[in-house]
């Protein structure tokens, strides 16, 4: 993968993932292939968040005066706001506001909704399409004008310590969620600099695409009080006085499948992890002149106990086109197990299957009592080597520096993710950042005691990592 | 239900089906127990489509120079499209329509898709929001600005006669949809003043709330070469020629649910077809202070039993507040089954069942071995009835008149749907439905031979439906 972008950009036209040709810059076209990954990555994510959220859909634009109403907050999006001005030949009265985020369509309600502690805490979700006026390039599932898929969580608490243990339990949701799609990830604090506009702080899980530039894909906020004080959120406690909610919201995006599809991924195509592939096994008959009803009754049979018993997505492909292309395609398409049965497999009680993880060609024996169980096996191991083989790379290109010299030539080198001491303050950051042309992801944990800044030399408060990013 | 439209507001209020408060004008928010009645309806949808149909996602905004390429359309819509104007602080280049339908977003990116013949049939489908700046009165479900769940299916054929019978395989789709949910409908043609703009013919299905109005809940467009020579969608036929295609489009939104709600609902509140109940079966233990911890295990267990074997969605209330608020509570959220048990059903081997539909309470045998699908019959049965139920309303409410007398007299005494026999003059069309304060709905199958129009008394053409609509 000598280029990443231009391979990046193939993948999802062969792949039929999103077509970018729909004329606007930045809007594009979820594809059947790609809609079906979309829609079961989404149910992994639903099904965790549905064990303790309630889902919710709330309208797509917002009042201009709601949308303002919190100064910190529409500052950090006044200049990616798309705005509707007008109703069919009328002017509005007042503008409304494509959802760049949900705050301030949410709170408002929520407002309305909170009443007593009894109330709280109130979790929710929404999974909806957004939008942002971005004048950086624009670029498939990474970075796009109307983001489609955007799921956002929103939570409100009794207090402050109720909050900071929701930011908690987010990351471990996030983190859940990614690990059953073998995208690893460095969970940081973004520097104040780079927090959610209006949080108190914000927790960011960045991933690494092979280009060597990191990609935020999920983030999660303290809200403190803040919106709580704008939209005048408040509950009465069990004494009868009113105070103000804390908040919480996190969300993620498209971005996880650009993750999935970019780490994974490799010369031969797409490879799948198998909870999200369209099919997650596919079928390839053998077929001689002779016996070829056999075969193709077997294949039949073996397909529907592995749809029946196994639950399993399976597609049998009796074209009457040679294996090989057929091989090409599902291997570019990145099913996850491919079966290959002939006549003589028959005969001799096997079957043939191909990983697509690890390109490995392997005969199984075929038994009905155990076959389903066998292949589930696999599957669950294709997806163990995934994960780990992924975290294996990543984990090989974050490096830690001891000055600013080695984090450049690391970064030219190695291209990821370094690791230093930081003193913490904003302008050394900043100078860093100028320095190094990356930017800093965050700060994590502990220093230890006689770590010093790389940049300033002042004794460093924080264990500090930068890259360039997407 | 003196009031209907009270009525319906009040239950979409206390059932929590939606929020009407959102601070725009005909735009609301889905509630959790809404949200999920949303969920499964939606659920029962895409399964019928998935079975021939490809799930795809547009982006929503569309470039005025699409929206405005076929005249008729644009025509039928400039007066409810919202406009973005702006992006950020910037004045954009060209304006971009909220989607009113999508038409105009997809068929451009067909005429890239379809090639050749071989490319065709296409059919895609996509659940989305769209927008309409309604000046009409709005009403939540039924008419509103953002439709926040819109249906639409497109298909692209090689002949006129593929794309009439996939009007009529719509047609088939929807019915069996509609049937699953218990809702009645009739289907006509509309009058030629009233087709979808662009289409030839628009085939709709339109059902009767409680206040003798008719709803339209579905359409079926033949859309003939419209779309196709404004856009270029051609392919090659197998002997290398260059042709048009031919074009259907269908669809239906949120109002199917408006529909669920004012249909079976009644004066305890909502009536839920099981298979879009949040819950479809609540479990109501009868607790003395002896034997409370024996009575929870044993609801515990059936509830168990109910989840794992029957797939059902099922849950136990124990709430420490009175049995009867309970069922109150249940009944108005139109849980379908309500099971109690107290101590000495325990002893006696029985359960009480109480059904929403009927109101109805049966002590059934309470047998392990076939107690799930014995529930699992009841289910069924519920919604039987429920179906049969509000078809012999609506059956009451379609009457044949023989002149303008008659059906003054009809809608106003019996609220509903008249049929009469008309000559198909758009002019006399017209006429009568300014005299009797109606809107034709449409024609539908011949007429008798000796059959005259009922305003102008010329030979009857059609058969054909009015009512006060919606």
């Amino acid at each position: 993968m000598s280029d990443f972008s231009e391979w990046f950009h193939n993948i999802l036209d062969e792949a039929k993932i999103v077509d970018t040709r729909y004329p606007i810059k930045g809007m594009h076209v979820w594809l059947p292939q790609g809609f079906k990954i979309r829609k079961y990555t989404l149910k992994i994510l639903k099904e965790i968040l549905d064990e303790d959220h309630e889902e919710v859909l709330f309208p797509m634009l917002i009042p201009e005066d709601e949308l303002e109403k919190e100064a910190i907050h529409v500052k950090g999006f006044e200049n990616e706001v798309y705005w509707v001005t007008h109703g069919g030949l009328t002017e509005l009265n007042e503008k409304l506001a494509l959802r760049p985020t949900s705050e301030t369509a949410m709170y408002p309600m929520f407002s309305l909704w909170v009443r007593s502690h009894t109330d709280l805490p109130m979790k929710f979700y929404q999974v909806v399409n957004t939008f942002r006026y971005e004048t950086k390039h624009t670029r498939p599932l990474i970075r796009v004008r109307e983001i489609t898929t955007f799921e956002e969580a929103h939570t409100v608490h009794e207090s402050r310590e109720d909050a900071a243990k929701q930011v908690e339990k987010a990351v471990e949701i996030y983190r859940r969620f990614l690990d059953m799609l073998g995208i690893p990830y460095l969970i940081t604090q973004r520097p104040e600099w780079d927090k959610f506009p209006g949080a108190e702080y914000t927790v960011a899980f960045d991933t690494l695409l092979p280009d060597g530039k990191t990609l935020q894909i999920a983030t999660v906020h303290n809200l403190g009080q803040t919106f709580a004080k704008t939209f005048e959120i408040t509950y009465e406690t069990a004494e009868g006085d009113h105070k103000y909610v804390y908040q919480t919201c996190y969300g993620l995006s498209d971005r996880v499948i650009a993750s999935i599809i970019g780490i994974h991924g490799d010369e031969s195509g797409l490879c799948l992890p198998t909870d999200v592939a369209p099919y997650q096994i596919v079928i390839v008959p053998i077929i001689f002149k002779k016996g070829k009803e056999e075969v193709l009754e077997f294949c039949r049979n073996v397909q529907d106990s592995l749809k029946n018993k196994g639950n399993l997505r399976v597609h049998l492909d009796d074209r009457d086109i040679r294996a090989g292309k057929k091989y090409y395609e599902w291997e570019m398409k990145g099913i996850p197990l491919r079966i290959e049965i002939g006549p003589r497999d028959i005969a001799n009680k096997k079957v043939v299957i191909v990983r697509r993880d690890k390109h490995e060609k392997k005969i199984l024996d075929f038994n009905p009592e155990s076959f389903v169980e066998d292949i589930e096996a696999v599957m669950q191991d294709i997806n163990e080597n995934m994960r780990s083989k992924a975290w294996e790379t990543f984990n090989s290109k974050v490096r830690t520096v001891e000055n600013v010299e080695e984090a450049s030539k690391e970064i030219s080198e190695n291209k990821g993710i370094v690791s230093f001491g930081w003193c913490g303050e904003e302008s050394c950051g900043k100078e860093l950042e100028e320095k190094v042309n990356m930017d800093i992801l965050g700060i994590r944990g502990d220093v230890e005691d006689d770590k010093k800044c790389i940049n300033c030399g002042k004794p460093a408060k924080h264990v500090a990592f930068m890259a360039k990013t997407y």
